[in-house]
Order: structure tokens, then sequence, then C-alpha cells
């Protein structure tokens, strides 16, 4: 059976899986991510990882998946706001010379999409979108079996909608974006905002909204308002058949699900709701998805 | 050549047009909507009229583009603003019946982008965008010459994402929509609200703008905002390269149009800006889109 590398380029750490299109693993390794890498210690270390791996198994493909905005085509990461000292750096080309055999590319948030279609449960859909919530507020939609892409690589930005005409600040540099409130950074954001206090991650989030503190109840209730705005927009825009929830933020679905669906499908024509489904999607690595991308073209 | 009927239902006449892929158009005619017409009467006059334009040329098949919300999969309306009488609508299977070849069906926006993307200028892109800016605010999207349908033929419902949180009660019974600030109807609404006088379409409207009407430029204004965070969120999501503006309202497009542009462009990432043509475009009758709808698997 075939073997594809698949690569997951996070803000903690590179992921690396051998697996085969059944979803076979032959082979899984990390290495911690430096976010001071210049775009030299960037290729170094991604290259020194493959021969690792390349030590371990073989494999026939690589995909790879990174944060973006990306360009798809030239195989570049433009730039990423959790390595910040990279600037254009041609990744693929650079892979290309070294390792002589296929190599697919995508942006983090595709590549998750991807694994959950190929992986997760019951989510082979014709229309299948995918909401990836973490630091910030990705997306991706796969339809008859192939990614969206747009013409760069850069569709599915969903965290960059507007959802509240000049609201809040966002770190791309526009106003009132999806991920101002419903993110990890979002709600960390808006949090300080209301309290001056600085919280380190989502769990610190929740588990005060957990103790019922006023303050992140708050701040989670307008994430889940805005955010079925957002959800909305997709479904009136693609009217998928299934929406999935992966990312840290989707462990504490219990904590907002049955409120964000129910806003959802309050907002949206009967017949998108009685075609549509919701789910949390299990934890896959994104280096599975990464592999994935491998898969076109192959026999199943 | 081969000919195909295109039929366009619209809410004041419905248009017929027998055309080649390449454009020769060999019969076109039309009949007036009536608005009260049932389901029954509906059906009938839809049946006399392919009869006639049957009496006058031959054709290959037929294409029909309706007001939606529609069930693709069944080829039904399920209701119609603009012919309120009409519920649950058996179109395609009333017609198959009668006439024993492929029949083929979608909503007027789509048909109307598939029109575009085949008989525009410079309109056959990988990933074309097309705005309806009539009485309602639609959309439709061409990817890789395709239509992007949603699974029941509803996708790109772009009037009915929320613009405004809570903003304007819209017709579809939800708030904030889009199509409540940027449309005929939101025009027209809007500069009720603020005096008390009932216009009777956009010329009526357009003209007080060029009068440099206080209340008519601030309905416009907000619309111009409003429009431009909904184009925002196409590009986020679709990442198109060309955008047209098709419809009654972009004949005045010169009143607002470089503000539009210019809002948005500076709303979204550079890369996404870089790649993206901004056009208005011709008016085509419906009916070409429609039967353009007819052009799958037909040799060019």
């Amino acid at each position: 059976m075939k073997k594809f590398l698949g690569i997951d380029v996070g803000g903690g750490s590179v992921k690396g899986t051998v697996i085969s299109k059944t979803g076979k693993i032959y082979f899984q390794s990390s290495i911690k991510t430096n976010p001071i890498w210049t775009n030299e210690e960037f290729l170094e270390n991604i290259k020194n990882f493959i021969f690792e791996i390349k030590k371990n198994t073989t494999f026939e493909k690589i995909g790879i998946g990174t944060p973006g905005p990306i360009d798809l085509d030239s195989g570049v990461i433009l730039k990423s706001a959790n390595l910040p000292n990279l600037k254009n750096v041609n990744l693929i080309s650079f892979l290309k010379e070294i390792f002589p055999i296929p190599i697919y590319f995508n942006n983090d948030s595709n590549v998750a999409s991807l694994g959950e279609y190929f992986f997760g449960i019951d989510s082979k859909k014709k229309s299948l979108f995918v909401f990836t919530l973490g630091t910030g507020l990705g997306g991706g939609f796969i339809f008859n079996g192939k990614l969206y892409n747009g013409i760069k690589g850069n569709g599915m930005e969903v965290g960059h909608m507007s959802v509240i005409p000049n609201g809040a600040i966002c770190g791309c540099g526009q106003k009132g974006c999806a991920e101002s409130y419903f993110s990890t950074s979002g709600f960390l954001n808006r949090y300080f905002e209301a309290t001056n206090i600085k919280l380190q991650n989502a769990k610190e989030f929740f588990d005060l909204v957990i103790l019922n503190d006023k303050d992140a109840k708050e701040v989670l209730e307008l994430g889940v308002e805005t955010f079925s705005e957002c959800i909305r927009a997709i479904i009136y825009i693609l009217n998928p058949e299934k929406i999935v929830f992966l990312g840290g933020i989707s462990k504490s679905y219990s904590l907002f699900g049955k409120s964000l669906e129910e806003k959802v499908r309050s907002k949206i024509f009967p017949v998108l709701s009685e075609n549509l489904i919701f789910a949390v999607g299990e934890d896959f690595a994104g280096s599975l998805g990464s592999a994935a991308l491998c898969f076109e073209g192959e026999d199943d």
C-alpha cells in the first residue's frame, strides 16, 4: 500500500505522519516550533525533520500544511502570525530541490478540513464545511471531495468576515472580524477589555465560564451571537450539508454548542436548516489532512 | 448547430430565447407575468408559452430559471416573493410529462450568473462571482465553468447574510440582512423610514441622489458601507477572480461604484485585492443564462 508523508506546521510544533489512504499509520514524529525562526532556519528545520522521518520509513509523496496567507500556485508562505519572522518563504521550491517526489501544499485550516473529510465520522459529504476554532478562526470547504481553494489558496478565510461593523480591532488590522469575537485571541482580548485581566489560554477562559464569572459569560455570549451570524453567512453562501467544528475551542462545545446551533437555525430559511447537520470533530492531527493532499488521483 | 430554449421567469414577465452555445439567437418572445397566478395558472401559462415558441422554431433542450427558494433535485419552486400565490410548484415534473426532452432548472440569480459567464465580456474566469442587484440582492458563483448550487440549489443567497446585527427587518423575516440596505426594496424602505415618503422604484431613488437629496444620499451611503461588508465576506470566503454587478441598480453604478470598490479593497488582505477585478455586466436576458443550463456536456 502506498505511503504518504503529511507535515503540519503549527505555532507550537511541526508534526509529521506517514499514512496510507485507508488511514493506516506507519510513523509519527514531531519537533518544537521556534517562534523566532527566520526563513532560513525554518527551511533548515523542516528539511532535517523530513530527513529524520526518511530514516524510519519510506513515502511516495509529501503533503504539507502551513499557516497562511499562502500563495498556493508558487508554494510560498507569505507570512504567519505565529512565526512572525517568516516572510515570503519559498517552501515548496526549496523542498522539491531536495526531495524529488510530488509535494503538495495548502494552508492549515484547509488541511484540517481535508483530514476531517477523509478520516472523520460520517463526514464524506457532498458538501462539508469545517470551522477550525483555535488561536484564530479558520475554515475549510470540501465540495464533491475536493478542497475549495480560491484562486491562490486563500478561500474560506471566514475569521475575517465582518460581524460587527466598526467593531473590535482584529490582528489583521481590520475592524469587527468574526475572529475578534469567537477565537482564543478574541475571547482573551474581549475579556481583557472588560476586566483588565490577561488570561493565558482558552482553558482559563472556559474555566471562568464554568465558574459563572459574569464577564466571561458575557464575552462568550457575544461571541456566540456574532459567530452565529458568521455561520449564517456561510450557510446562505455555501448551503453545506454538514458543518464540523475542530480545534481547541471545540473541546468546550458543551458550554456553547446548543445555544449556537439554536441561534443559527432560527436565522436561516427552513429549507436550509432541514438539510443541515452540525457536529464536533475528533482531534485529528493536521498532518493526516496534509497527507490527504496527496490522495488526489490515487485509487481507494 | 444545436438549439436550446432558455426560459426566465421574472416578477414582471416570462421571457424565452432559443439560442446556440455560440450565442446565435434564433427566436425570442415574452409574456406578462400575473402576480396573482395560482400554481395551476402558472403551469398552464408556462406550458402554453413553450408551445407558442415551438410553433416558431425547434430546440433540443429546455433550461428554466425561476425565483426561489427552489428545490433543485425535485424541480420544485418552494415559494416566490413576486408570485405570492405560488407554493411548492412541481414545475419540472409537470413540464417533463409534456415535453419529452432534457429540462434543466435553477434559480434566477444563478441563471443570470451563468449568462454572464458564457456571454459576458471577459467573464470566462476560473472563479466568477455575480451580484444581481434588483428588487432583492442575489448572487451566483461559477467555479471552473460550473454553477455552485449548494445542496438543493440555494447557495449564494447573499442578500440574507447579516451586515448589521439586529438591524432592519428584511422581507425574509430576519434582521440586518444585506438586502435590507442594498437593493431596490432596501433603498425604498430605508428612505421611507427617514422621510415617510414612498418612492416607487430605484430610478426615483437614484434621481434624488443625483439631486443631492440629503436623505437619499445617506441611505445610499449606508447601503454602500453595508454592501462593502457583504462583498468583503464573499471575497474572504470564495476568493473570486472577478466580481460582476448585474441588474437594475447596476445601471447607477457611477453613483456608488468607485466608493464601493475603494471600501472593499481597503478591507481585504492585499493578496486578495491584487487578484480581483470588478466590473458592471451588460444587460443579458436571464433567458440566455437559462439556456446556458443546457450547455453542460455539449461540445463548444
